[in-house]
C-alpha cells in the first residue's frame, strides 16, 4: 500500500486550495499512490473565526470536488478535514474519506475540542466555533479496515483503542500540531499509539506558514506497529510517498501479543453508543 | 518530594540482595529521600524457574525485612517486586509499598503476564511460572495519591488511565525491560503515559548484568506530565535522586485540559470489579 502525504500551505482562497489539492493528487496517483492524505483544514485557514465562512453542508461543492478528484485519479483520498455545517448551523471539523470510485467511505467529525492555554505558549479555543462529533469511525478499504481521528483526538488513548478493537489496522490522522506541542509531543504520540495498538498511524499536517498566527508544526509522518518512524517531513510544504506492509502488524501481534494480553476480564474500554 | 531510585544488580543470594537494599535505603534516607524505589524482582534473579524457590507467603521474612527497613529509615519504600505465594501455591509478581512507619500501604500483583516471542529477539513466558493479579491499586501518601504497576503492565493504557481516574498523581513502576524492547520502547512508553495521564511516572529497573540470560535494559527514569525525562540512568548499577514538584500536574491539567476533555459521555474505561 503506497501512501502519498501532501503537506501543503493553506491559502485564504478556497478555490486555490482545492486546485492545489487536485494537482497534488494527480501527481501522486501518477507516482503510484494508493492513498493520498492531506492535513487538517487543508482548504480553510486554521482560524476559528473563518470556519463559518468556509463551511459547507454535507455533500456540498467542496465535497463533490473531493469525490470527483478521488474518482478521476482512481485513488483512496483522505483530503484532511473541512468545516462542515449541519441544518442547525452547527459547524464541525469533518474528515471525509473517498474510495477509488469517489464513493464516500468514511465521515468523521472531530470528537475532542482543542481548547488549550499554555503559559507563554499556545492559546486556542476550537469550541468557540465548532461543535464536537459523537461517533467513532472505522471503515473498510481494499487494504483492510482503517480508523480515522483528527489532531487533538490523538491525545486520547481510549479513541485509539476503540478504533483498533473495532478492527482498524491503520489509522489516518489529519492534524495541525503547533510550535509548542509539536516539538515535544507530535512524534512521541504517534509512535506510542502505534505501539500500544499494534497498527500503523498516518499523521498528515498542513505546512508551516510564517505568515499565520497559528503556526503549524508540519512534520507529517507514518509510524509502524513497532514504533518506528517510517517517514517524517520537515515543517515546510512537502510531498512524501511511503509504502507500508500491512502484514507487519499481524506478525507483531503474534510476537508481542499486546492486544490479546489485555485484561478485558478486569477492565475494558466501552463505546457507549454500542451499549444502548 | 525527593525520590531515590536504586538500580541494583540481583545476586543469586537473597540475603545479599536484601542487605544491599537495606544499605542503599539507609544511604538514600541520609541524603534526604522521601521515597526509595527498586526494580522488579530486586531480590530474585529474573528467571521463571527460580520464582518458586525465592517466593514467600504474604508477610513472610522478606516482607518483614522490607517493612523494618522503611520504618528504620523513616522513608516511603517501594522495594520493587518479590515473588509471593498464596495458600494454593500460586506465585505472583508482587509489589509492596511501605510508609515511613513500615506500614504496608499498597500491595499490587502484576496484572499482565509478560509472554513474548520476538523473532531474533527476546523470548520469555512469565505465565509459565506466575499467576496474574486482578486488582488495580492506588494508595494515599503524604504527597498525594499514587498508583503502581509492574513492567509489562505499562504497555496497557487502560491500566494507566484507571489509576489516574482513581486519583493517582504519580505512578511507581518497578520494571525490567530487556535489550530488545528497552532501546525502542522504554523511554517512549513512560513519556507517553505521563503526558496522556498528566502525572509523573517513576520507572525503576534492576541493573544490566552481562552474566544473566535475561539482559535487563536498566535506564531507570522519571518522566513528568509534560513528557520530559527528568532523570535517566544508564544500564549499569546506579543510584539517582530526583526532586519532583507535584503541583506541576495541576498546572498542566489546567493549561492542557486532557483529563477533563475526555469524552466520557461517548466512551469510558471501566473497571469491572467496580461495576459489580
Amino acid at each position: 500500500m503506497k501512501i502519498a502525504q501532501i503537506q501543503s500551505l493553506v491559502y485564504d482562497d478556497k478555490k486555490k486550495n482545492l486546485d492545489q489539492m487536485a494537482e497534488a493528487v494527480e501527481k501522486a496517483a501518477a507516482d503510484g499512490a494508493d492513498l493520498v492524505t492531506f492535513g487538517e483544514m487543508f482548504c480553510c485557514p486554521y482560524i476559528t473565526e473563518l470556519f463559518a465562512k468556509y463551511a459547507e453542508p454535507d455533500r456540498g461543492e467542496t465535497w463533490q470536488f473531493l469525490s470527483d478528484t478521488a474518482k478521476k485519479n482512481h485513488v483512496y483520498l483522505s483530503p484532511g478535514t473541512v468545516p462542515e455545517t449541519d441544518e442547525s448551523g452547527n459547524i464541525y471539523n469533518t474528515a471525509y474519506v473517498f474510495d477509488r470510485d469517489g464513493q464516500q467511505i468514511a465521515k468523521y467529525r472531530k470528537m475532542h475540542m482543542f481548547d488549550i492555554q499554555i503559559k507563554n505558549g499556545q492559546y486556542y479555543r476550537e469550541s468557540d466555533a465548532l461543535t464536537a462529533g459523537n461517533e467513532v469511525v472505522v471503515f473498510d478499504t481494499e487494504f483492510g479496515k482503517a480508523g480515522i481521528c483528527i489532531c487533538f483526538d490523538i491525545r486520547f488513548p481510549e479513541l485509539a483503542r476503540l478504533m483498533v478493537l473495532k478492527g482498524a489496522r491503520f489509522i489516518i490522522a489529519p492534524a495541525n500540531f503547533n510550535m509548542t506541542s509539536g516539538p515535544v509531543h507530535w512524534q512521541m504520540l504517534f509512535r506510542a499509539r502505534a505501539v500500544d495498538n499494534q497498527c500503523f498511524y498516518i499523521g498528515t499536517s498542513c505546512a508551516f506558514d510564517p505568515e499565520r498566527k497559528y503556526k503549524t508544526w508540519g512534520h507529517s509522518l507514518i509510524t509502524d506497529p513497532w514504533g518506528r518512524v517510517l517517514t517524517e517531513a520537515d515543517e515546510g510544504p512537502s510531498e512524501q510517498m511511503t509504502e507500508i506492509d500491512l502484514t507487519v502488524d499481524d506478525k507483531m501481534r503474534r510476537q508481542l501479543p499486546l492486544l490479546s494480553a489485555r485484561r478485558s476480564d478486569i477492565y475494558d474500554v466501552i463505546y457507549k453508543p454500542d451499549e444502548k
